[in-house]
């Protein structure tokens, strides 16, 4: 089973690296670019059986620095993003 | 617009950081994890107007580097921000 973890800042935490971006996009002349935000992008396979539960135990545990982040769990089936 | 950037590693590109996050999940006791990929995702807000061609250029020029990495582009539209 294959599944896509976001990890993203929460609201009103500095992101050094967004801005950094956001800088180097208007540098190259893009427009309307208002906001950038940087995250983590986790693919995990797992065995089918794997639960909820412990899936977002690894993100409280690791994967995430709850204190700062969010994160979002994504189940990718076959039939691609359908259940997200 | 809210717009995310998956940039993940090509097949076959070497990714230390995913087997690091591997290690750790397995030395936390979580079992029948198969594979671990390390990416980043990319949360931008830009103009309405903004074209999918520009946004393309974005990833092409700065946002990945397209010799071991791909990248995906989704829009969220307030629909789809209510869904996800």
């Amino acid at each position: 089973m294959k599944i896509r973890i976001f990890v993203t800042l929460k609201n009103g935490v500095l992101d050094p690296q967004g801005k950094a971006i956001h800088h180097a996009l208007e540098s190259l002349d893009f427009k309307g670019v208002k906001d950038v935000r940087a995250g983590k992008l986790i693919e995990l396979d797992v065995a089918d059986d794997t639960s909820d539960s412990d899936l977002k135990k690894m993100c409280e545990k690791l994967l995430a620095n709850t204190v700062i982040e969010n994160f979002e769990i994504e189940k990718l089936t076959d039939q691609a993003t359908e259940e997200a």
